[in-house]
C-alpha cells in the first residue's frame, strides 16, 4: 500500500500516516526540503540524514535545464545522480515555466517558454514532464499544471483549470502506459486548481478524484493571497479528496501556516523558506524567530536555541554565527541551513506525536503563539 | 616537552616528530589549514576533526579587525568562538599588513595600517600582536616581523631582518613575563627572515637561537622567489636551527613544495592552496590535480580519486561536482575543499611514514612525479 493512514486527531481533521516508497518510507506529516539543482543548498546527503529528513523536493524546470535529463539519466537517475538513496518528489516544472511571465506562452498542447539562464527556447508537454520525471526517477511525480497567478478572474481559473484536467488525463494514462526506467517504483500525484473559487475547486478535485490518483495536491495557493483564502481553500480541498490518499500542499510555507494546514488534514508540504532564510540570516526555533545578523547578536554566547539538539545549537553561538555572516563566511550559511530543517522538520514530528495523542489543536495554538515570536535576546 | 624528535630519515634530512600542546598531540610534518576568519572556508569543525586535521592556522590580522580580539576574549578565546578543541596557531599579522602596501608606514616601533575593511587606522606592534594572540589564545604564537618583498636589495633586507630581530626580543621577553588567559599553555615562535640572502638569513637565525624560542618559522620565501632559491634557502636555514625545535615554512605550499621542503627538515606548513584551489575548482590526488570545472567531466561518473576515502570521492562523481560548479552551489565548493584538505593531509601522513621507514627520497620523488600530472581523463 502506498499510503496507510495511522490516525486522525479527534478533534480536528490532522491525520497521521505513512507513504511507502521503495526508498524508504515517510511518515506524514512530514516537510520536504527543496533540492533544487539536485542539492538541498549548502547541504550535504549526510547532512539531511543527520536531521532526519525523510524525504526531499526537486525542481524539474531547473533540472531539464541543466545539467539535463538525458545526463542525469545517464548517471542512473537522479539519486545516484545525487547520493541520496532516500524519497524525492519532483515537481513538474509548471510552476517555474508559469513564473518566467514574458518568456512564456501557453497552448493547448503545453508551455513554450526561453531558459532564465541563456534564453534557449523549450517546450514541456503534460507528455514531455511525465517522461523527463521518469527519467529523473523521482519516487513521485507531479502532473503538468497551469498554475494561475493570484488574483485572477473566475472565468480565466476556470479555463485554465479545465486544461490542467484535460494534462492530467494525458499524465494518468502515461502513469498507467509506461514502466519507471530504474526499478523502482513512481508514484504520480494530480493537483487541484481552481485558485480561490470554490465551485471550481470542487470542480477539479472531483474530475481527479475520478482519474484515480494515486496522491492529491492542493496547487494554486501560496502566491499572494490571504493565509485565511489559503486555509479555506485548503479546508474545503482536504473535506473532498479521498482519506486513503496522500494530500500535498504545494510551496507552503511559514511555520505556522503548515500547522494550520496540518489542522485541515494536509499530509505533505515544501518550501524554499528555511533554506533561504537561513541564508539570508533568519532562523526559526520553538521559542521564536531571529534574525542572527542583527547587532544585538554581537556579544551573545548562548546558541540559536539551548533546547535543540542540531549540531549548530550544540556547538556554536548566536555571537560566533553572526560573525560569519558578517565576514560572508559559507559556514554561517550551513549552520543556519541545518538549523532551519532541522526545525521544520522538528516541527511536523512533533505535530505528528500531537495527532497520535489527539491533542493536535491544544498543541497547535500553544505552538504557534511561541513560533511567531521575534526573538531579541 | 614541547617538541619530540621521532626519528629523522637515514639519507635525508626529513624528520618525523611530535608536537605536544594542551589542546593535543600533532605529528610532524603536519600541513595545518587556513582559518583566516575564525573558519576554515566552507568546513565545520567536526568536517576537519573527520578528515583527521590536527592544527589549524588563524590570522590575527583578520581576527583584530573582525570580530576583534576583545570580542573572541569575552567568549573565552578562539578555540571556544569557533568551537574547535583541537590546536590552534595564529600568525602575528605582520605578513597581512606588509601586504597592504600603500595603505600601511613602517617605523621603530610597529606598522601603522589603514583596515582594508573600512579604511580605520590601527597600529601593530611586536607587544600589541603578542597581547592580542594571548587573548586569542593560540597554542602557537608568532612573533612579528617584516616580511621583506621579492626581489629586495641586500642593504634593505639586513636593515629589515635587524628590526624584526629587535621586535623579536620584545616577544621573547614578552613570552617570558606574562602568563595564558585561558589555563592552557602558548608557545611563541621566532621567525627566520632575510630575503634570499644568506648572510642575513645566517644572522637572523643565530640570533633568534639566542633567544631561545621554542620553535622557529622560516619567513620571508614563497613570495615570488624561484621554487629552487625558496629550497636553497630553507635547507640553509634548516641546518643551523636547532635539531629539537620544531621549523614551521610559512605559507609553504603546492604539494611539491611541501615535500621537497620535508626532505630539508620542516616539519609545519600552512598554505590557502587547497581551500582556496578547491573554490575555483582545482583539486589534487595523488594521481594527479585536475580542473573540475572543464567539460571533459560532464559525463564522468567517477569520484575525483578512486582511491580516495574522503566523504566526497566516496559518495559524489566528478560529474555531479562539475554540475555544482556550474550551477553555483554552495555544496560543490563544500565537498571540494573537503577533498583537498583531506589529500594535504594524506601526503603529509605519508610522508612520515615514509621518514619511519627510511626510504623518503625514494618515495618523494616517485609521489611528485604523480602529483604533478594534470588528469585528463
Amino acid at each position: 500500500m502506498f499510503f496507510k493512514l495511522i490516525h486522525t486527531d479527534k478533534s480536528t481533521k490532522a491525520r497521521a500516516g505513512l507513504i511507502q516508497t521503495d526508498h524508504g518510507t515517510i511518515e506524514t506529516p512530514i516537510f520536504m526540503p527543496v533540492g533544487t539543482q539536485a542539492t538541498v543548498k549548502t547541504l550535504s546527503p549526510r547532512d539531511l540524514d543527520e536531521i532526519q529528513t525523510q524525504i526531499i523536493l526537486s525542481n524539474t524546470y531547473h533540472l531539464f535545464l541543466r545539467p539535463g535529463q538525458d545526463l542525469i539519466e545517464e548517471f542512473g537517475g537522479l539519486h545516484r545522480f545525487m547520493s541520496w538513496n532516500k524519497p524525492i518528489l519532483t515537481d513538474s516544472g509548471g510552476y517555474q515555466v508559469f513564473s518566467l511571465q514574458e518568456l512564456r506562452k501557453l497552448d493547448e498542447n503545453g508551455v513554450h517558454f526561453q531558459s532564465h539562464l541563456d534564453g534557449s527556447r523549450h517546450t514541456f508537454t503534460p507528455k514531455s514532464v511525465f517522461e523527463t520525471q521518469r527519467k529523473l526517477g523521482s519516487d513521485i511525480m507531479m502532473v503538468l499544471d497551469e498554475c494561475a497567478p493570484y488574483p485572477a478572474d473566475e472565468a480565466y481559473v476556470d479555463k485554465s483549470n479545465d486544461l490542467t484536467l484535460r494534462w492530467a488525463e494525458i499524465a494518468r494514462n502515461l502513469y498507467e502506459t509506461t514502466q519507471p526506467l530504474y526499478g523502482h517504483r513512481q508514484w504520480l500525484f494530480g493537483i487541484v486548481q481552481g485558485g480561490t473559487f470554490l465551485p471550481i475547486r470542487e470542480k477539479s478535485a472531483r474530475a481527479l478524484i475520478e482519474m484515480d490518483f494515486p496522491g492529491y495536491a492542493i496547487g494554486g495557493l501560496a502566491v499572494g493571497e490571504p493565509q485565511e483564502t489559503m486555509m479555506e481553500m485548503t479546508d474545503f480541498c482536504t473535506d473532498l479528496l479521498p482519506e486513503s490518499k496522500p494530500r500535498y500542499l504545494m510551496g507552503v510555507g511559514k511555520p505556522h501556516d503548515i500547522l494550520e494546514a496540518i489542522e485541515r488534514g494536509v499530509d505533505m508540504f515544501d518550501c524554499v523558506i528555511p533554506t533561504r532564510n537561513a541564508r539570508n540570516g533568519t532562523v526559526f526555533t520553538f521559542k521564536g524567530k531571529m534574525v542572527l545578523k542583527a547587532a544585538r547578536f554581537k556579544n551573545d554566547r548562548q546558541p540559536i536555541d539551548s533546547d535543540c539538539r542540531c549540531y549548530t545549537c550544540t556547538n556554536f553561538s548566536r555571537g560566533y554565527l553572526r560573525h560569519l555572516y558578517n565576514a560572508d563566511e559559507i559556514l554561517g550559511l550551513h549552520l543556519a541551513t541545518l538549523h532551519n530543517v532541522h526545525f521544520y522538520l522538528q516541527l511536523v514530528k512533533e505535530a505528528r506525536n500531537a495527532i497520535l495523542n489527539n491533542r493536535y489543536a491544544e498543541w497547535k495554538t500553544k505552538i504557534i503563539s511561541s513560533i511567531t515570536k521575534d526573538i531579541l535576546n
